[in-house]
């Protein structure tokens, strides 16, 4: 079965957003092995989407249609539909009072201008739109079945879960199962070259590698009926790749550590310099942290690292304060202060000014403290101040999953 | 002059990754006044990229392709534009010498299949490409003229740079300027009904709202010959939203705050419960932030609350953490601890448990601290964990810009 996207609003086609509604489909689609022909994406025109319409349609048994549902006068998705399928437009009145009741909850006057969200194609299904105002649509064209939603991504993932999903569930003959490696510090063709023999042995599987900054994925596409395959394959990739997998499907490099931490029943904190927040910031995003994660200290200026963390101060002025000695006395320091069973640390140059000939911009000290030992790790990357402040957490947080496998886990 | 952008790539189509290199592209042909007519997301497939591109070609005077150049089995773009152009691939020296180059400085064996990535369709121009091993294209065909860059995106940005732009720059007649106005904590039918009157009296200027979660924009789009009305558009709308505007065009809430902090020689220190470090992360990853932000305590435990920052343990106790008393100890806190000049503070309930009848989910306390006064103020929102971190960050930000902007600024 062949399907297709289609994202409509001015704002995407002018970049001011980038589109992913379209991933969010795309990815739903996928999983029922829906093959996706195209996505489109069109400014808010109705001649440009009808002549679309028009032209791609016929091509695909499955269109997904989001965006310009709303009652602003830019919002002209229905109109479109409305003059593809030779259909009026018509006063909808449960919509209108639906509308009307939501403004006036939330308090807003209700102008004209909202009211021409309530006019809809005649004869289309009107999908109850559970979060906000503008209803979605379905309807079938010429064999092919079309299913609207506006373009607010919250309330698109709402309706795609209430009413495509079921509807896939129905005519798809086969839901294709995705698996997900994750891993980290492992350049590609070193899994390439580490996989190649594995990959080799089951053709029937479809691998492909997906290289990020804080993750080279391995995805595997797989025909239900080859379940045991993909399982012995994913068990053949642990053996081949081993530690450098943090992680599986949905899993984050701050959701495996959260994991570690709580099976081990150990206690963490965090103190941080160059990453200025991002690394606690991670740790808290996933629910239930507060059960393992005290707290942090951004020691951005020394004096926070030397009164709040304990640093000598002879340390940070023989060393500096990028350095293997300060990291450690930093992830020390947290440990002790917060009274928690392990403290890490980050202290180094995100850029893009501050570095020097022997410490550029990039290079970044990940410092990690228990009961036992305590070390630091230096690194250098280079891209810019963001995306290294990212890789820096991202190689904080390994380096305290990868010390977690070896703890016992007598903390507490 | 229409132009149209075709991104190929499976992990497109399949949801892996959102097509940002659609909105680059976007937002440049926007700025000199391209009508982009359609997005095309296609598959890695010969026929699909060749259909697709017979069918939409003929409606634009210019198309910019990203992505499938690279030298592995499943790019197949140079494939597919030799046979829409009735083209042969053929052995293409340079690129094989510069691919083996570049790939030996990275000490990567060369196997057959890099060397596919040398062979280019005939009597097209090959684009240089100065950071990867992919070249780009360009070529007519039947008067549309075409641009392909690799998809990898720093890569694609620097050739678009590097060559779309000049072209650009020769054919497009008018450049036109873009505004952006960034506002929050101001709904859009409030913005609707402020700017109404200055909307009427400027019909030359495209104005469009783009509402989002953390920042309510007004984008306007001049022709450059609109230069003082474009001006005295964005005088009159600060006096219709005054305080609301927290920057224009590339501001951020945290570059914003940042401004004024140095423009004050004002120093900040933020402790931080439910925001985890989010608001720290957000005011470091501005460059040169070091200047006036000496750290943050992210005290997700009450042992933090109370042992670091000084919070009463009755406060806890009487009151809750999250609460009034709590966040403006916080603030106070944070502020005596590390010596600043301001401390601003986050308490609340990020969810998705946690919640209850008095303090729901989404409920958050952000206190403010100076020598002469302290303060906290209540926000509700409610998305989920991350949206509702970031939102919470927002205000605490916007809360700190408004009392900045009334602080003479004796610090230091």
């Amino acid at each position: 079965m062949k399907a297709g996207i289609i994202n409509i609003g001015s704002e995407l086609t002018s970049g001011l957003v980038c589109n992913s509604n379209a991933s969010h489909i795309g990815k739903i689609l996928r999983l029922f092995s829906l093959d996706v022909g195209f996505i489109l994406t069109l400014p808010d025109r109705v001649d440009t989407i009808v002549k679309a319409l028009k032209q791609v349609c016929n091509r695909v048994q499955l269109v997904v249609i989001t965006g310009g549902l709303g009652p602003t006068h830019d919002d002209c998705t229905k109109e479109a539909l409305a003059k593809f399928t030779k259909r009026k437009l018509s006063f909808h009145k449960e919509t209108a009072e639906l509308v009307e009741k939501k403004l006036l909850e939330r308090g807003v006057r209700i102008s004209n201008e909202r009211f021409l969200g309530a006019y809809q194609p005649e004869g289309m299904e009107i999908l109850k739109n559970p979060i906000g105002t503008a209803p979605g649509l379905r309807f079938s064209h010429r064999g092919t079945e079309f299913f609207v939603f506006p373009g607010v991504p919250v309330e698109m993932e709402v309706m795609a879960e209430q009413y495509l999903i079921p509807y896939l569930e129905k005519v798809s003959r086969e839901r294709r199962t995705i698996k997900v490696i994750r891993t980290f510090q492992l350049p590609e063709s070193k899994i390439n070259e580490l996989l190649e023999p594995v990959i080799e042995e089951f053709p029937l599987l479809d691998v492909a590698f997906l290289p990020r900054h804080i993750s080279n994925d391995i995805v595997i596409n797989a025909p239900s009926e080859e379940k045991i395959s993909l399982d012995r394959f994913v068990e053949e990739a642990k053996r081949a790749l081993g530690e450098k997998i943090y992680g599986y499907d949905e899993d984050t490099m701050e959701s495996t550590v959260g994991k570690l931490l709580r099976d081990k029943n150990l206690t963490l904190s965090v103190a941080e310099s160059c990453t200025g927040g991002l690394v606690s910031n991670r740790i808290t995003n996933i629910p239930g942290s507060s059960e393992y994660f005290m707290g942090g200290i951004v020691s951005y200026d020394n004096s926070v690292k030397i009164n709040i963390l304990k640093v000598k101060a002879e340390t940070i002025e023989k060393y500096g304060a990028v350095s293997e000695q300060t990291a450690v006395e930093m992830a020390e320091g947290v440990r002790k202060v917060l009274g928690t069973d392990i403290g890490v640390s980050t202290t180094g140059i995100a850029g893009p000014s501050g570095g020097t000939k022997d410490k550029p911009v990039g290079t970044v000290w990940v410092g990690y403290s228990d009961r036992e030992k305590a070390f630091a790790k230096k690194f250098i990357v280079n891209y810019n101040r963001e995306l290294n402040k990212l890789i820096f957490s991202q190689l904080c947080l390994d380096t305290l999953r990868v010390e977690l496998l070896r703890e016992k886990g007598e903390g507490k």
